[in-house]
């Protein structure tokens, strides 16, 4: 990097360039594609000229990518790793999810929900075998003047005690997942686990790049949450564990002080809300009264497909 | 999209993210790589912020940069390709190459270069067979003070008439390349192809971006250099073709008005200036000078690996 300093003619000449690639987008038929492409081009050339970007950080960056490239394929995202660690994942659900007088902030949805998730009851066990101290999780679903969402359908998902998915299993089971509904009075009950902290993965070029800047790339303790019903936007968020050893330093900045909860803990032996037996097992239990903010209308606008 | 105002709070929790994740690089040893990660967030995020970027194009980009990476091997560079039609290439070129003097100018270096193409001494013929009609190259190597650099190494490359690099052939010949060094008095002379437009490669992701956009993947006919000497900028570059008909069209924008030069035409049967017989061909010719300019001291400093 020069530490000359730059001549007005060569900031002219940089400046030249950026208008002729921009135009180079004028004849896109599809006005937001054209849109979208023009504005990044302003921005990635507005950080090229900031940092006087060298050919060798240049070449590094094509090598940085190409690896990400290779390592990502059916069950492994480094892309989507790559935007949560810079904070795109958490600034795109920031951006489409204003809040909305007291509705339930949203957080990042991350790359381990599975479509099809076994149905349970209220009060069933969704950890179906996956390790870990058992938790009662009990809530509300509202609409935001308080009125009750009966028939609201809940998926939830958690890693288990290893900080492992059941989609990082070898052997395909599935386990820590599920879908139940809430009942005539809009509240829902089941057994989970107490959420535990675990790494993203970090083998690969994210977690490279992790390192290089001493950045820890353990995730606060969380249990996903994506609730919808008709008439609602549907809401994707995590609770979080008060107390929490990671907390706000969480590698993809999910964490929102609103949903941050206490696990209360219970002794082994302690009597449980449904009278369940958990024999040598302690427990914890946890309120989360969730409220849904009403459905944008833009939204089915916005499902186009932006590249054919 | 919203089209809704954005609140004032919706503003602040936006940008204090921001300010989370530049925080996140703070402890990185490495004082350029905190710079440039600081800003690339800084601008990705700005991005976003801008075009309101939705959850259903954040997933169209992931999709579109795992393609980019899956097209990628060793023969192929999707993120070079889409570096360049971004114009991202030849910005860099641009900041790293700043004008000096009456220095030629430097224009995108391209994938195509291979280390080792044989020696030709100044008067013999690089094409080795590639097909296409010959061009008599000539020119001369001096500094900015006019005085000549005689040894200079002199990498010449192009496409073939067809618009294929040897690179692409299939059969692992090597043509339309080679090096040569500038003569006592700095001048150099060598038998190549005219140069014709060819396309990108533009059967991937970055092709069907082009077409999306309507963007045309063809490259304006050119000739590559590189030429290095000691106490000298290395200077990559082209010539590109008077009157060709892509011009400034370029999908990589590495036309500069300086590098055009007129190819002239000579009909069949036209004597050559070394009296070679071109038998049923006709044939053109074309003059480059080029000036070097001083190296830079501080080069060597920016060699360092970025991620360890």
């Amino acid at each position: 990097m020069s530490t000359e300093p730059i001549s007005a003619e060569q900031l002219g000449r940089e400046a030249e360039l950026v208008e002729r690639v921009q135009r180079s987008f004028d004849r896109a038929p599809d006005a937001r594609l054209k849109q979208l492409m023009q504005a990044l081009v302003r921005h990635l050339h507005a950080f090229v000229g900031e940092v006087r970007l060298t050919e060798q950080e240049w070449n590094a960056a094509i090598r940085f990518l190409t690896e990400v490239g290779h390592i990502t394929n059916d069950k492994r995202q480094e892309f989507i790793l790559l935007s949560d660690i810079l904070g795109i994942s958490m600034q795109v659900v920031s951006v489409n999810n204003e809040a909305f007088e007291n509705a339930t902030e949203a957080t990042v949805f991350g790359p381990f929900f599975i479509e099809g998730a076994p149905l349970i009851q209220n009060g069933e066990d969704m950890s179906f075998g996956a390790v870990g101290e058992p938790c009662w999780v009990v809530g509300s679903i509202n609409d935001t003047s308080g009125a009750p969402v009966p028939g609201a359908r809940i998926e939830v998902w958690e890693a288990d005690e290893d900080g492992f998915y059941d989609a990082q299993y070898s052997d395909g089971r599935v386990a820590a997942r599920a879908h139940l509904f809430s009942d005539e009075d809009g509240r829902y009950r089941f057994w989970g686990l107490t959420p535990t902290p675990y790494p993203i993965p970090h083998d690969g070029p994210v977690g490279g790049l992790l390192r290089a800047v001493r950045r820890s790339p353990m995730r606060a303790s969380h249990l996903h949450f994506m609730v919808s019903a008709p008439g609602y936007r549907t809401l994707v968020t995590h609770i979080f564990v008060e107390g929490d050893e990671i907390g706000w330093a969480d590698s993809v900045f999910g964490v929102k002080e609103s949903l941050i909860r206490e696990f209360a803990k219970h002794p082994v032996g302690a009597p449980t809300p449904d009278g369940r037996d958990l024999g040598d097992r302690g427990w914890s239990d946890v309120r989360f009264d969730i409220v849904l903010a009403p459905a944008r209308i833009e939204n089915e606008a916005a499902e186009q497909k932006l590249i054919p």
